[in-house]
């Protein structure tokens, strides 16, 4: 048996908390050494006396400074990545950051470029490539059984919006809640985007339009490759998280339906029914987060660089700031309009 | 027992022939009394000889003199639709068209305004609206069972190209083949396009490219009510006929799914399979056109008027004319913009 | 284009009336001369009227002295289907015949052995083989996807029960109801059935149990080459007309589930519902009727010997009294112990 | 927060490493303070060296004799589970015990007297009640949603063969796999099982015939209430684990299929086709595990008896025997005439 990695935590937050738990429960290879935060809450503090080599901490160079360390996991609030990356790296530390790196696109390349010299690892949290639907569905399209992509359908609406407070700070729906997605058309058409046109309304909730964003909205992409995109989005289906996936290309189509919460179809004298499908992220997505950390750490123990990575999570920012220039300026909209 | 219904039917191309069959088949309150074409086949001429009481003739005077003849199906081809619509409301005949009207907007709103001064009335042969499926579909929202409808989506791809030569002659894609889930997307929204954006491009076949027309097309619709429309067409669904439909709204989403060829289902040790989907439109949508005839009858016997009528055949065409000119200034376009 | 085949029809009640449409709409190359039966309705009379070349008379010797006609349809009452058989095949005329022949297995083999030496051809309308489901997996199972078949389900009920009135004349669940199962059973498994045990009870009326019936059975089979059998029945599964079949084998598994009545799915905040399944035999077996009636043709017309044949028909009748004495005795029976 | 739960685990098998899993990862309220086995592999023995609080130990008296151990999860042969039992409840612990309690009906009934005695809880480990899928129809069944149940049909494959040894001393199909399946029917009939026939063979592998036992097996079951059951085995499967069910009652029906690997479908020009369903019991059960245990610790904590209990325990194994007794005499056996 070969020595446990050592791994260091950075935020305890919804994201955070789920790391936490897989590294945890998850992976008998690895040790949570550090995890810190500003502050945590009694939970943390009573798993922390149980759990057999896991400190908590409030300063970031506990991590950073201990040479056992070899990779760190940031799960803190999105404007302190850029920091925290640099700092590892600086440290001959691999990086696992969640998403997005940024919103400023040159302090992402800033950072990318510090990244690339330093030689370290840095993998960005776009955790849908890993759920086993959309990670089956790829696996078909690489090997080509579909043949050449031609049009990719994305549908993910969640079940009810978020507090108008965090909408007001969010960026846009098109950076905090289609930023999954503008990854996932990438991923599955297996070519780069290279126009957008996005649309939208607040048809949901007003004070969503009055705090200067929307709740519905859809996007066309136009790949490299000539393929063609298609999102919707909505911040309110109200029958559960729905999430479902197309590829059509010149061999055959690939559909990944929603997940069904269970197998029991009743059948009565009104209708057929079953249950709904799951209502939030945490029940869709657990088993892609643990899949995530697992990939990330096979990569560290093979030596090969993780993805999606930094280029990844760039690219991913830049069709968010074209989707709200098109959505702005009512017309489509090439990414290289947007890439400095 | 009423007399039956005399009706005439112009055109005996593959669409005529359909309601052909289903005029002496399915409808034993109905006559077909008189067939008018250039020409008829072999089969269609044994076939007289064998029907009472039906005629056929090179001359569409036989129908439109006839006093007997209540009702006229003109599937002749587009360029004589509106010359037919005039004569037959002239000569005091409703009429069954198939869709488009025609392709010049002015010339269309002539005619309606001449059907409408008649007195009689007009259907569009938009036959999806009839399915069992998309119609069961519109039923439970027009009810209200889903709320406010917001994003509607149609998948609508042919199994293969129709011939080159076909394609040169049709009008290009917006109108030859999205014309129905123009009307489609009018019908299932419960409200009016008021913009829309379409891109496309010629992925499956360079000559169709070469003919000035696309094979691969999307589009998005904005509704008057504010809700989203997205539609995909691909001329080659190598897999079969694939259509289907979603509206998704402020109380929930309804998916009608491609019909299946069988339910059976067979469990080996490399997948679970079933049988393709129906290739052919004729398979997929045959009740659809016995379903639009009997409803056509069925509002003459009791004196209201049918839809879709001639106003929505207006509004599909104009939809197409305004998804024309989007594609080709690569901006969206009003429908006002094309309206004169 | 051949002459058109001239058949004679002996009855027109509920399915006499199914394969008089057929006749008339379905089949262009056959001519249904004349229609025999003690009388007719208003409708029947009126249809005549219009409909070339065929007659409707009260005397079957039209049908047997017409040396124009090639086959007979017998659809009436089983009392009187071993004497048409027999007049028909005297008279060189080719039968299709409902089932159960009669009830009595030596009056069925009597008249076997007039027909096989009459050189005449007689099929059973055993219907459910020919729906496209049911034999497209057989087709599956012949072909030998899913290896020897090991285990074969039928599940197979009513939706509401017929009127007692019926059931006390009926034979008996196993004759009037499960004869259909008996012969699906030995169609799917490709072996004969060697030994039976049955069961079942009247939970849904007890008018039926009183009746000397039973409205809940099932029935365990053991075919010669060893595979297994299971059906179960009832006399009403108040969500419609529930029928599906599944066959096990060593190598895969194939399972026809009921067909849908749409494929529209509703998903809202209380669960996810489509219509329910289709609710009469009309509904799901109306392209059964019509298949077997063509399949029948064509051997006439190919000279070939149809299947299901007479002694098809005498099988199903003997696992049916097989089962009655199962159940009335509370043992396994062997078919070889009901079969003289 | 209250102190935590310690519990005592006997037998480090396959079934036993799956509870020593979900005890550490799974429950934060529960301590597992001792494992005992006879020996420990070298995995087990370096996850107590990271596990605080739990100790490996090869004598049971150190769970027995230990009173801060509240309760026992036993897991060894079926041969010591009438001891355990009987120390753990003398020493005034709960158990659960894995199924079967044991094949002696005689020292069942003694060693549930002993437990009722001494005032303890046992719960017998039939895992499969507590798949969410089968948990979830029976809670619909128990609310009545289908009204009373007439027809329950198990359907339950394994994927392939245990061992020649295993099948020497397993106690035949009737007592090692179909046991899920006897307590199954019980749990959703929400009815005790009155008669039974059994009947199968050997089709898979002579060398299981030679053995003494079948690989291929069917029971009829009739309830107190009425009711029937189907219930079909096979020893291999080759798709997959087969596991199926369906409540028939009065008001509906229920029908829980198996759940699928992930909700790809791919259409190609040959099929639609999906992944296989899981592979064997560790994949399709894992959850059951988990919650059946939950449960157990629930019931403790709030003081109310768990089931299923000893008295289900014993259930199964009477049907069992009866089916054996049926099987070997070829005719329908009461369970009245197994339970002395």
């Amino acid at each position: 048996m070969n020595e446990k990695i050592k791994v260091g935590l950075i935020g305890t937050g919804r994201i955070g908390k789920i790391h936490l738990d897989n590294l945890l429960k998850k992976f008998t290879d690895i040790q949570l050494k550090t995890v810190v935060d500003i502050k945590f809450d009694d939970d943390l503090k009573k798993l922390a006396q149980v759990s057999k080599g896991m400190d908590l901490s409030n300063d970031s160079e506990e991590i950073f400074e201990d040479p056992e360390i070899k990779a760190v996991i940031v799960a803190s609030s999105t404007d302190t990545h850029v920091k925290f990356i640099t700092e590892a790296v600086t440290h001959h530390k691999h990086i696992f950051c969640e998403k997005p790196i940024d919103v400023n696109v040159d302090r992402i390349k800033n950072t990318l470029k510090v990244v690339q010299d330093s030689g370290m690892n840095l993998m960005i949290g776009f955790n849908r490539r890993f759920d086993p639907n959309f990670d089956r569905l790829h696996e078909l399209v690489k090997s080509g059984h579909v043949g050449i992509p031609q049009i990719i359908k994305i549908t993910s609406r969640d079940p009810s919006p978020p507090p108008i407070e965090y909408i007001k700070v969010s960026g846009g729906i098109f950076l905090d809640m289609t930023i999954h997605d503008w990854d996932m058309a990438r991923f599955q058409a297996l070519s780069e985007v290279e126009e957008i046109f996005a649309n939208g309304a607040a048809l949901i909730d007003p004070e969503i339009g009055k705090a200067g964003d929307i709740d519905t909205a859809i996007a066309v992409l136009k790949f490299e490759n000539g393929a063609m995109g298609l999102i919707d989005n909505s911040r309110q289906a109200v029958y559960g998280y729905d999430q479902r996936l197309e590829v059509f290309g010149s061999k055959g189509c690939l559909i990944a339906d929603n997940a069904a919460s269970n197998t029991v179809r009743m059948y009565t004298t009104e209708c057929i029914q079953s249950d709904k499908i799951p209502y939030f992220f945490l029940d869709r997505y657990l088993q892609s987060y643990a899949n995530e950390l697992r990939y990330f750490f096979d990569c560290l123990q093979q030596g090969k660089p993780p993805k999606p990575d930094g280029e990844d999570g760039l690219k991913a920012v830049l069709i968010a700031l074209a989707a709200q220039k098109s959505f702005k300026e009512k017309r489509p909209v090439k990414i290289s309009e947007v890439a400095p």
